[in-house]
């Protein structure tokens, strides 16, 4: 079994309403510094060693992202 | 700056129902091999070089998780 992480995150074109509200959220509750935040998907999936990093991109493009809008980064955490 | 990542999960023992839904979804696609999903959010802060480790856990932990059902990772990914 390898433990899988996908990390999905609006394309930079796209705006993100959460992540602006959270950004001016911030100065106003007293943290200041922090210039920008996006907000995206973090999936963990437990997954056979049969399966490769070919199927791994079909699902995370199919079936974890929409392609139109968002990015996603497929990486193995441990084996 | 600094770029921080903040991954935030349900919790073990929280149930996950988005999760779950993908992960009895994709036999049923034709993707075998996957035996558990989890789905949490990612979050990308662009952050002041001034702003330290101890801030950074304060603003995961009150404004970007609920740590009643969440746990939540923050690293540097570069400065």
């Amino acid at each position: 079994m390898a433990r899988v992480v996908v990390d999905v995150m609006p394309k930079p074109e796209i705006l993100d309403p959460q992540g602006q509200a959270v950004a001016r959220a911030l100065p106003r509750l007293g943290f200041d510094g922090v210039s920008d935040v996006r907000q995206g998907k973090h999936f963990e999936l437990e997954v056979d060693d049969s399966v490769d990093d070919e199927t791994l991109a079909k699902i995370a493009e199919g079936f974890l992202s929409n392609p139109v809008v968002e990015d996603f980064v497929v990486r193995r955490v441990q084996s």
